[in-house]
């Protein structure tokens, strides 16, 4: 066990959105390094929160049904935590858009509400707060580093950019350590694949297992994409380091940009088998789409030592075998 | 009258936060240029509105007592519209970190609630929306142009930042004609002098037309300032314009920037009297204080043909015999 890990033994952690994607498996993570975890999670059904994404550990951690926009039982659940996962999130960009102010109460209104109650009630927690990097728009430049203006295509990047500055801000004026982390396209076991509302690798997993072929839109964007375990470690060493207090990071991957194609033929390829079309983009996603993007994540590389270690081809045949196995709890 | 200015004649325009500093002086041009003017103010008692602002047009313009965040006025208000000026705004620094709930609720979410309001019941009018230079925070370089980073220090200036995106956002997505234009330290007659809430030069101009001695925090700091016609000339400007559609404007000043111990001595000279004393900054103040700040503005110079005319000193000469005349209207 590293000296990174050792620091989480007996922490009370929350995580917000800790029955989500990457909130069940840093909690996963956490339970094994012997931290005392709480998760909250609203289970709205659209969202990615699962209870059988913590199947296995139901008995060494805590699970509270609630809402980050439901101010009281946040207080109540603030308290006495060292650290907060703050993950809990609207992800869909396309919802937000037909429903935006939903976006807003969650992703901006409920974040200043918990901040406000970390000030008031535990101003000592250490704060990680999950960020995207929806929050760039479409790039002026490549890859995107952490100076590249903020110019959001859609409201959940605006609510989102709102969200993060709010924890920078917490940080900087009132010294409640904060820190945002900028995710890019992160992908793995737990993740929703029900359908396209979060990422489309979920819905390209679900259909190729279920041998129907799946759609790539256009094909030629270049993005990358993080294994959920290697995003997990860069919660982990935020959480562990002061060096990142009120700093935000992009992550990016262990592999180069690969075009959406080229990843297609990736998933095919790890799965033995299987068949996409390429069709040109829904006129409603088009408009709210950024074309290519990679991160330039040299900051947290050089401030937190991060390194993603999970290559594309690995992490999709994890991916894949999770899904095989535990398809049905996902539909 | 010039092609501008022709523009307005028999317009429909709603200005938000219509009895305001900025609004009613915006108002009382939009008058002279023949407009067909709606004011919409909530009159909240710790913001701008008066409705001695617009003391000798009341009957030729109509005046709509209602708040920003009511989305059923607001859709009956917007309706019809040709122009829709958006100045209403929670814009005290300190108070949006007392609290922080009534902030978002005004500059962000009743931002998106009219945008959607727009889209919905009128997509064909044109937006102008008053942003301000605190999103940028604390300058990384002098002067600031639109291409600097946006790390607000407050959180009024991460609402005000979200509320500019969405204007944008709309424009871009909804093709809903917006702009924003981030102004610096405006000043002129019709401000609110009551006290420091809103502007500095407020309380500095009523303690001195008092008699009284004026504070001035620290002094160095290097500062801009627009008189208020200027501001009001680049609204009309901004919304006639399809150049400004999409796009974000700082706004400068006629001089160049100034300390504030220097625009101090300005206005005790352009009193012909009075006195200040210089203190430290009260710390509550000090922790969300930009320091210098000054605006690169050639931006809008360029693509609207906007020149700010007023000195500084003919400036102040006008808002100290304004309020020579008017200043119980304002206590």
């Amino acid at each position: 066990m590293t000296t990174a890990e050792a620091y989480f033994r007996e922490k009370r952690a929350l995580i917000t959105g800790g029955l989500g994607f990457i909130g069940s498996n840093l909690a996963r993570r956490l339970v094994e390094l012997g931290a005392d975890v709480v998760l909250v999670d609203s289970l709205v059904p659209e969202y990615g929160g699962n209870l059988f994404n913590i199947d296995g550990i139901e008995s060494r951690l805590r699970v509270n049904i609630s809402d980050v926009r439901d101010e009281y039982s946040m207080r109540t659940l603030i308290q006495g935590q060292d650290l907060l996962f703050n993950l809990a999130g609207q992800t869909s960009h396309l919802d937000s858009m037909q429903d935006p102010n939903t976006d807003l109460e969650i992703n901006a209104r409920a974040q200043l509400s918990i901040l406000e109650t970390c000030r008031k009630h535990n101003p000592g927690v250490k704060v990680v707060f999950a960020s995207t990097r929806q929050i760039y728009g479409k790039p002026q430049y490549l890859p995107v580093d952490e100076k590249h203006l903020l110019i959001p295509v859609d409201v959940n990047g605006i609510n989102k950019m709102a969200g993060e500055a709010y924890h920078v801000l917490y940080n900087n004026v009132y010294g409640i350590r904060a820190c945002a982390l900028r995710l890019t396209n992160t992908y793995g076991p737990r993740t929703r694949v029900k359908d396209a509302r979060q990422t489309f690798l979920g819905i390209w997993t679900r259909l190729i297992l279920e041998g129907k072929p799946f759609e790539v839109w256009d094909g030629s964007q270049l993005r990358d994409f993080t294994y959920v375990d290697d995003a997990v470690e860069a919660f982990l060493l935020a959480a562990a380091s002061e060096e990142a207090d009120g700093r935000v990071f992009n992550l990016g991957g262990a592999d180069p940009p690969i075009s959406l194609k080229d990843l297609a033929d990736l998933l095919v390829s790890a799965n033995g088998g299987g068949r996409y079309e390429q069709r040109t983009f829904p006129s409603d996603r088009k408009r709210i789409d950024v074309g290519d993007y990679y991160a330039d994540d040299r900051a947290i590389r050089s401030a937190l030592s991060w390194q993603p270690r999970v290559t594309l081809r690995e992490g999709l045949a994890r991916m894949l075998g999770y899904y095989r196995q535990h398809l049905p709890r996902y539909l």
